[in-house]
């Protein structure tokens, strides 16, 4: 039933950092990232969870015979051993039974380093699987092979075509992932990718009996392709490692990180998906405290907190302008913008005559938050000399525009007025494409490129930004 | 430039109470539902916001002869005397300095509703708009006429075919809503009609100077097509009243209100919005406390909780069982259940072995929350029998399930498998289209249909299921 499989060799050019088995834990992963070949042990045949690697896989390869099928026309091997050439990396999919002689043979082939994607291990929760989850440590040391999982998906790394499953974003970006759940690693790959949030290198990391958070944190740290780290995490085995790891590379980039496993109930399930012991909220509390790490609770938190670090400068101040067609919002908008610690900015003088000037005599207010009334969908340069406006008073450090055009071209029209009064006042803008009026996907994508990045409430928008606000205070005062 | 316009004879039977003018305030609002004729007085010629009423009720005609133009092509009248026959309502579109003599003509041709679009009075905040405001009032007073706004959009009434604005959702629910702001009212009833959530009526009321919110709630609070009551205010003119009318509905109907203008700023916000005074937050609490009614803080919040009093029973228990196919959303949503007060039920030890029994051996969990593995994408089977194991569980009050099919077929079939399951335990269900694995659009609708409520997340459905157990905790009981 299993075999192994060589894959393509990798489109890019590869780190070869010494020939010796057992790599550092921190400095040498470059082979899990651009391994020279891949094997995958335990392919099955039929429609079944493990053959999503191979579909990831193949996603992103272009046979050159159009007779092959697509399966089988993979030449195919009976073992590791029969591959010809070496072999950075192995994938095994194979029942928790057969991990262990599979990861011995890896060893004979001079495997470096073996993702297992295999389950049934220490998360079970009997004592079988945690002795069967020791057993391949032991293994892996004697044979100096590095793990990732067991109980995990393991790379997803765009730039170098390497997925774990089909259908993931092609573009890479400079979001490093962590995740200790395979799903989520997923999830938030593909969730991220249409909101313009790209990743430079994502690890999945399961049970970690072996490599864990802590190196991923560091080696993400030290990533130059990497500008912002994240991670959603269960738990982790050795919580001062961790702490030195979170210290260190919350010093050089910002770190978010969603902790699971917050609650009692939440740490049962933790445990049973993958075996990590949650810690108590507190704990976690007091590490966000002590490293400047940026916690945060869910999935859409998560991307929106990202979003914000991904396009918006490092630091930024906490003043803001409102400029809002439907008022409503805008009223929200400015209540938001209290309760989460920014300022809804005090206009000058001058900027509320011009404003006033270039505004509808009704339906409209020069204040902040400035109202441009039903009309500005019909008129969307209101919007563009409004923010520059707003966008020129010194009292102002940033801007959130709630708005659209009319019309699929007026409202180009408004991504483009919007995008040209940025480049003039050069401080930040945040979009909102608001539930009932949503943007356009041309001039959502037009305002990403432009550095704008585009939130679905001004709500979300405000709360991501204030933590953006908060990490420059912290870390890059003084 | 302005002239009248007399519109659609209606199409569905009307209510007329007695002939003579001033209706009651709270009893004959029958009129604004179902007038026999509109009048829309100062329709401009050109692409100009006061248009998007004229749209918004052609949207709802379908013209008999294919001549005739869209716009000039339905007669127009010189004055509102010229029209023949009566108007009930008129739907004033005019600049604010020309308001006054058409509620004066209004009141000569025994229009017995006006709603005045027109800004330009109380909420400019100066001496002016408001003694423009005033003299409205007084010459509805004198002409018994009924004003609702101005600064609105007035009434958006489906199941009659009456709209403000182009595009809105045809299909009629039970959601009464009640909006001080004029986009809101259009945003919200745009947004929450794909989400399933339809509405009975929908009142724009602007400045409020003659009907205001708590008339609207006290005729919500009656109207038999309304099951749920939702609100956007920015504040209310008359604490009293309004605390009477929020206590006699909160007996009768669930009561969900967004309160903008809670902080200072949101408040000056407010404030040259509609020209209301917010209000302390505190205000609102105590109002949250004497009546019951649930305070929402955002679009998506608003949203959600209508959609959970739209869908679920009225009383629900709190002991949830959680399904999923990705286990790192399950461990999240687990979480959420214990932070937002609610319960994940301790499975009975039968319940576990049956779904031990039926589950993958690896990488599942059959505790709750039960996690179906990777696999049930492809084996959506799983879902539909873990839903009968775990809704027959006497310990279990309703279901979050969080998962979905691998193809389109599938997602069907998921979603048909579920909604049988349901049918079967007859407990609530929640189903979650989870970012990055989102339910097909066919798979949505037939859950919506169900009666199973459809969620961006578990923190978000767990979140509004939260609110709803507090509901008939406090109004149910006993």
């Amino acid at each position: 039933m299993r075999f192994s499989y060589e894959f393509f060799p990798l489109r890019r050019a590869f780190l070869f950092r010494g020939k010796e088995c057992g790599l550092n834990r921190r400095r040498d992963l470059g082979f899990l990232f651009n391994p020279r070949s891949i094997a995958l042990v335990g392919v099955p045949r039929g429609f079944e969870p493990g053959r999503v690697f191979l579909q990831g896989l193949l996603d992103q390869v272009f046979p050159i015979n159009p007779k092959a099928d697509s399966i089988d026309g993979c030449r195919a091997y009976p073992s590791l051993k029969e591959v010809p050439g070496e072999i950075d990396l192995a994938i095994l999919l194979l029942p928790a039974a057969l991990v262990l002689p599979a990861l011995e043979e890896c060893g004979q082939k001079g495997v470096k380093i073996a993702v297992i994607y295999s389950s049934g291990f220490a998360e079970t929760g009997d004592e079988e699987g945690k002795k069967r989850e020791a057993a391949l440590l032991q293994v892996a040391r004697k044979e100096g092979i590095r793990l990732i999982g067991p109980n995990c998906m393991g790379i997803y790394y765009p730039k170098n075509g390497m997925a774990f499953f089909p259908g993931m974003p092609k573009e890479h970006g400079k979001v490093g992932m962590i995740s200790q759940s395979g799903s989520l690693a997923i999830l938030l790959s593909r969730l991220a990718g249409p909101k313009g949030v790209h990743f430079s290198k994502v690890i999945s990391s399961g049970n970690e009996s072996d490599l864990n958070s802590s190196d991923f944190l560091f080696f993400l740290g030290e990533d130059p392709e990497t500008e912002v780290v994240g991670a959603y995490l269960e738990g982790v085995k050795d919580g001062r490692a961790f702490l030195r790891a979170l210290q260190a590379v919350c010093r050089e980039k910002p770190v978010v990180i969603w902790k699971a496993g917050r609650t009692p109930k939440g740490t049962r399930a933790a445990s049973s998906h993958t075996g990590s012991l949650a810690g108590s909220r507190m704990a976690w509390e007091a590490l966000k405290e002590q490293t400047g790490a940026i916690l945060v609770r869910d999935l859409e938190e998560f991307i929106d907190i990202l979003t914000a670090f991904y396009y918006l400068p490092r630091k930024v101040g906490r003043r803001l302008a409102i400029l809002s067609g439907p008022g409503g919002p805008a009223v929200s908008a400015a209540d938001a913008c209290e309760e989460f610690g920014l300022e809804v900015a005090d206009l000058q003088e001058e900027t509320r005559r011009r404003l006033k000037a270039m505004l509808p005599q009704s339906g409209t207010s020069a204040d902040n938050p400035v109202d441009l009334g039903l009309a500005s969908v019909f008129q969307v340069e209101l919007y563009g000399r409004a923010s520059e406006i707003v966008g020129e008073d010194p009292g102002v450090d940033g801007l959130l525009l709630q708005g659209r055009g009319a019309t699929a071209e007026l409202d180009a029209q408004y991504a483009r007025l919007i995008t040209e009064a940025r480049k003039k006042v050069r401080k930040p803008f945040m979009a909102i494409s608001l539930g009932g009026m949503y943007l356009e996907e041309e001039s959502r994508k037009a305002l990403l490129e432009a550095g704008i990045p585009v939130y679905s409430s001004a709500e979300r928008a405000l709360w991501a930004y204030s933590r953006l606000y908060q990490y420059g205070e912290r870390h890059l005062d003084g």
